[in-house]
């Protein structure tokens, strides 16, 4: 095994080479309005992000791209997302699945094989899955452009994909430049969107689970349980939160009748984690409602999902760990079954090298720029959690500044997936224990 | 055991009835300079603030109190440090002590005798550390202000034995409104006081340790090496961090001379773990430094000591762990010791609900007031942390923006000693175990 290349390290390098691919596509003049091509950081820039489904932008994506150049865009979110669904789930069962599934799967790392096997069967059910929900969400906004806003049908028929694929995928790119706020408001495209986002972000092991066992809840895997919880908790209270903190704000919800409130308020907690569009502009929000994004940015969705952030499992056990704590009990428990010790110190591996990441890129961010800490933490946790979401200074940052997003949203996508698989399988016993001891704590 | 009064709630206790006492006498006319009394929100936050050694005001504590009340202040400061370093040992030797006195603890405690042998020897210990370091700070720096500020006896005496009993107890009060900044670049000033704040900060366990074993290094406890190797590292990184982000700002260290520059760096790096003490204008700070400060505050000083935070040992703890993690490694280790596992769930306990409890005083405190977010942040973590540092907003807060902070200040101090040793002492066998699961991570 230490001689074949590492899935996890397999898995990078594939992002990577997408991520090249598309910095060459992007720079061809006919990616781009007007005669010249894309200078190579923006066209870099926006790879990544496509990539990484991200959503972050150095540049308005409906007037600088072609046509083409959209086309190329959508093409990379839509293969991004599908990678990170199909990269997460197979790393997944390579780490967690039954033993048979893994030696099967490490054997065909072994002899370069490549598990072709499992991997296209795995491949397939993301695709029909990623198709289905995709084709259903861009009908009903066609439609709804069509009729409700009188656009002509191809028009409409475009603006109705690239929106449905961008949700589903949680890529968050949109061809307007104030993504979905001249749709504030309108239920018929924020509520269509909102479901393919949670349906993309909530992972294909629970879609999976959800497909097979629908009528039968008590035997969800746990890992179903503590995602579908921890996002109903996190969309309600995410809801209620934000709507606290921009009731009296005229520049987002304040004026808007009580509909209209609750609507942009749950759209705001849904895309937070981690589409990214917005329906409000993100510049004129409180700053209470700057510190909720953080949160929401940094836990994201769900595993193997199109969704980034350390996603909702990750965190869930974190909390259950010190509630058990608190509570005095030795096992960390959830639904009926204890969460084992191995998954326990992954969690926090992943959630501490997580915080360091934006600390560092905060840092470094608060170094080379004068923008407000708020902003700066809130761009960093955005392109690290994959939200894309802008208070619009990522335009004006500093090169050094935008090639460190870059870093951070490659970071924040392809590190968390791989993360835990390079732990797991990298993980030797020692010939030697030693004695125990136990320093004083707080 | 459940019927007696549970030791760490009797600390809880004891420092509440220390603040009422507190409170009431600051609001004694005589305590005030001119003819009333304090008004009960200034005479609280004080109390407050002096016994939990924070150091945070809400007035100029120099002009506001009369000697008399500069005096009790000093009083409740010198309590609070030497009965956070008494309790958090009791507390400490009770969780993590030999099988054989924590019985016999246990046992005074069930019978209701209190133990008063183990706190007076204990309590004793702590007092002679206390009164010989800070007599020795003390006399030095009469002598400085006598020979080189040309202050008359009486007045160096008192400034003098103010503020070494203000640094050796972490508590940070200052009879200057300027802090330390009129003695910048006196080493002979700031290098006494940056040794009681760290002798002070480092905690009773590891004097003990140092003073029985000081000649045989390796014969040390895990804890001892852990918070000295913690310090020295957050000492030196944070010196250097802060010298490389404040190299340019003429506001704070940018004109200086080099060796000045260096006495700026170390001390503001000394005293922001926990003491609180400022040699430069903390409101002039870069953002960076600001930031910087956060993690610096939260981290605090050793356990069982007068310096705040999460603790040292507690943070190190968790960076093992990761590290631990990250190498593949199941054991948790340090200086050829294994780290127990309930001493890694505690660390972790402990920083998750600091964390929580920071960014719950984050999001109330920005609802109730328009400050800015970095120094919302900065006033929280100093509250919490012990360190008493400020941007210069406390002083301008709302009412319940100021009782927030004496919340995040009782919480921050009496809260991180007691919570390890109530998770201990009220941990309890469950009679059956759950299967186990794994959950998918990141
Ligand atoms: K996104
Ligand atoms: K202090």
């Amino acid at each position: 095994m230490r001689t074949v290349l590492h899935p996890a390290r397999a898995v990078a390098l594939g992002f990577l080479a997408a991520i090249v691919v598309g910095t060459l596509l992007l720079m061809l003049p006919a990616a781009r309005t007007g005669p010249d091509g894309a200078p190579v950081l923006v066209a870099f820039f926006t790879a990544v992000s496509a990539v990484c489904v991200n959503g972050l932008a150095v540049v308005d994506t409906g007037t600088y791209w072609s046509g083409f150049g959209q086309g190329m865009i959508m093409f990379m979110f839509q293969c991004g997302g599908f990678g990170m669904m199909t990269a997460a789930t197979l790393l997944g069962l390579l780490v967690n699945g039954s033993p048979r599934l893994r030696t099967k799967l490490m054997t065909h790392m072994e002899t370069r094989t490549l598990g072709l096997g499992d991997v296209a069967a795995v491949a397939r059910l993301v695709l029909v899955v990623t198709f289905a929900a995709e084709l259903i969400i861009a009908a009903v906004l066609t439609l709804r452009l069509r009729y409700g806003y009188d656009l002509p049908w191809g028009e409409a028929a475009w603006s109705g994909s690239f929106h449905a694929v961008a949700a589903f995928t949680n890529a968050g790119f949109s061809i307007h430049p104030d993504s979905m706020m001249r749709y504030a408001g309108d239920v018929l495209v924020l509520l269509p969107m909102m479901l393919a986002i949670v349906v993309g972000g909530v992972g294909f092991p629970v879609l999976h689970d959800l497909r097979n066992r629908w009528h039968d809840p008590r035997h969800w895997s746990l890992h179903t349980k503590l995602t579908l919880a921890g996002t109903a908790l996190l969309l309600v209270g995410g809801t209620v939160a934000l709507l606290l903190a921009e009731w009296h704000n005229t520049r987002t919800l304040g004026g808007l009748p009580l509909p209209d409130k609750l609507l942009g308020a749950s759209f705001m907690s849904v895309a937070a984690r981690t589409a990214g569009f917005n329906a409000v502009d993100i510049g004129a929000l409180t700053q209470e409602s700057l510190a909720l994004h953080y949160f929401l940015m940094f836990i994201g969705g769900g595993s193997a999902s199109t969704a980034g952030g350390v996603k909702v499992a990750t965190v869930a056990i974190l909390v259950l760990l010190v509630l058990a704590e608190v509570r005095g009990h030795a096992d960390t428990e959830a639904f009926g079954r204890r969460i084992g010790a191995s998954a326990q110190r992954q969690a926090i591996t992943v959630v501490v090298l997580g915080s360091a990441v934006v600390v560092a890129g905060t840092m470094v961010l608060l170094a080379v720029t004068d923008f407000p800490t708020d902003h700066i933490i809130f761009e960093v946790t955005s392109a690290f959690g994959g939200a894309g979401l802008s208070t619009g200074i990522t335009a004006q940052l500093p090169p050094s500044g935008q090639l460190l997003l870059t870093l951070l949203m490659y970071l924040g996508r392809v590190g968390t997936i791989t993360l835990a698989a390079s732990l797991v399988l990298g993980g030797r016993r020692m010939p030697y224990r030693y004695a125990e001891e136990h320093p004083i704590v707080g």
